[in-house]
């Protein structure tokens, strides 16, 4: 992993720069974030930019796409919710449980909800979407977040939860600039970027730094437990494309 | 365990039969709660009518034993809610998932909150409450009961976590019918003997009876695994005691 | 998933009338096996009889590809011990702990410095072998396992578990059958068919039937409980394919 | 736990001088006793100068703790096996999995056996060792040692693992210097100070700085994180203390 850490590779003509609005959800995600964009492969440029997400931008992705992607998701959610569940877990003080509690209420009672009236709208039933099939993209990504939890400590976890919740936050910013009239994927665009659901970036955000100050102190980015997390950073955020492709086939 | 589950031993004139409205939260918690009273050590007998139980009632218990309870309950709350978080990590449907979430949201924002505000009447602050040791009969307590999820199923978790929910709900009410004005302890009692408190119990017993269904069928008191799932709930209810007595010391 | 469980479309001119030596390691083993054979997608067929097998079998599979399956191998092997370690967490009888704790000690000790010693043998050093970028694939069925395990009991990570250990078990028998001269993959076959392997593979059958026993008695497939449990063997045999897929890009 | 851990009043006339033969199972190892003999509560002189040791010590520990302490040390193997195991579950380098296995293998293959033979001898089967009550000194420490595994990362549980492994090198090694003939329990002091087990303690200590260095760089102790597997070890020397006082009742 070494090779895709090396920080001196970020010139300032990088492709990142473009960014005008370029997201702010604390410390660790910027650290990660740069060091998700260091190499060819660039796993953070490439989920946020995947041709799904330009797909849902210039309004073009398939409406069935869109379906597979919410069937899905629906999975997803169940077993997202059950990781953010692990973090109350795995919380060391009264703050930690209270930020994670608030999380998993938004999941299993607002975003699972949200999920199900939405496909209800598509004539899909809730019983249809939990008796689907999980695709393996699905099962990697969500076992690997779990485990990430169950064999390490609360900061394993948040660095394996965390590119999902802030990539969406960042794709919701970035596709509602350029929101035309008419596309039909505008609920998806503004939910995401939409105050609510910002703020729970910047809450997450916030939590994610206080945990690692808590067991790391301020300059956790020199701990050698670092380079792990900056790995469950990278690998979720390839296995966040995996789903991306997946939805699209 | 076997001898402790002699059912036959249950005759009619059992002190048990006085209670003249003995709760009703579900089927499991019926059956578990007949087992646990069938022999001399009569663990649930002794639980809800521990000298710390019989103190509340009659309004005599020592105030700093009722302030010493609410230090160490705090954070039995703590791990409490760990153990119901566990729950959703091991939910196998949406159903069950909603209800522990609605749980552990109520245990972290509501129940919490109302130790750390109670706590502040006798000024004694949140990070006080925080930085109290944990007496052994709460780690043995709280710990068994984490266990008993994390290396069984739902169902070893909603048995060893129901004593405390039923248990509070049965005293309540009992305490209830009998308060007295100007018991000092007539919050805590109209706490577990309201509604609101009772609906929970309500709500849990309706999980534990379709979680132990779901995986066990009606006749789920037949299944091989059931004696162990009643092993969690005496050993729950001699935890529970345990608890009382560390209380008054 | 229950189309695809049912079981009246087993017919006798399936094509699994032709193995003449079926392996038996057990009675689960021989209904989850049958459970996975009823439809067109057949997994375990499509599993045991993968073109990466084939080519085993004919001895022509690309150097290459054998080298990369190793790799990952190695990966999967780590993680594989993992779960037979929570086999151990999650034991409720000094037995099923002895046998789980037989087959860690066999995979850490043994296996893994089998794989340890054959990539050496090719020049790949053990440091190479760990720093190998687990594929998706791999980490889809490793982390599956790990949380069935987590999340239900003894039994849904034995299920999980299991298409692995009697997969290669019955492969390492059928090859053994056919195994002409100079096939390159002589002592791949020969360790899985050898008396050793197939010891294990009868002690795990072993140990899974009276871990079922244990928890839903003699007529353990009719529990409702069976359903998930084929669940988990079908779902990891699918991932079982899903590895071979991997290995042979 | 601030204040119990101030360094500053180890003062060179403490008591802890006169041990003439030390011993060294590593730095954590020695940092956490140093720790745990701060105060005047002395949890780790407590532990290992309790009344049940120095009546082995003496000889004349009744016989009837003595078996009593055995039954529930057979409980208490069981569950520190999980434990150990759980350590296999949250290694992350090959080595931490070598050990850890090594250290299971010796447990539930050769101490709990030994167990068994040993009672065997006093006429008590395994059935009836299996089938005895855990006392609540005995689920407190093991569920606590457990869920410091489940909640937090291997240092954690590895910390809160420990004090069992050394104190009983340390009482071990103590008692053997002054070992009587005739002493009935001649063979448990020599088990302990013997040379196989004093080789796991030493292998336990390098696996835990390992692991500390792995995590922390070499100046662990200077983590935020130290402050809190301190506590695990000194929590789990009081329930060591326990443990002993149970066995004497």
């Amino acid at each position: 992993m070494s090779g895709s850490l090396n920080r001196n590779s970020l010139s300032l003509n990088s492709r990142w720069i473009w960014e005008p609005n370029m997201t702010h959800y604390g410390k660790a995600f910027s650290l990660w974030r740069t060091a998700a964009c260091q190499d060819e492969t660039d796993p953070w440029h490439t989920y946020t930019h995947h041709p799904f997400v330009l797909g849902l931008q210039a309004g073009n992705l398939p409406h069935d796409a869109y379906l597979h992607y919410l069937r899905q998701d629906y999975l997803f959610l169940i077993h997202f919710s059950r990781a953010w569940a692990l973090a109350i877990v795995k919380s060391e003080t009264p703050n930690e449980m209270k930020l994670a509690s608030a999380t998993v209420n938004a999941l299993v009672n607002l975003e699972l909800q949200h999920h199900v009236d939405l496909c209800a709208g598509y004539g899909i039933s809730e019983q249809a979407l939990f008796d689907t099939i999980e695709a393996p993209a699905n099962l990697a990504y969500t076992r690997y977040v779990l485990d990430a939890g169950f064999s390490g400590d609360l900061t394993d976890l948040l660095a394996a939860l965390s590119p999902c919740i802030f990539g969406y936050g960042e794709i919701g910013q970035r596709l509602a600039e350029s929101l035309s009239a008419g596309n039909p994927y505008t609920e998806w665009i503004e939910t995401y970027a939409g105050e609510a659901y910002q703020q729970v970036c910047h809450d997450v955000g916030t939590l994610i730094d206080e945990a690692l100050i808590h067991r790391m102190g301020t300059d956790f980015q020199s701990s050698p437990r670092w380079e792990r997390l900056t790995e469950h950073f990278i690998t979720a955020s390839r296995l966040e494309t995996d789903f991306w492709s997946m939805s699209l086939q």
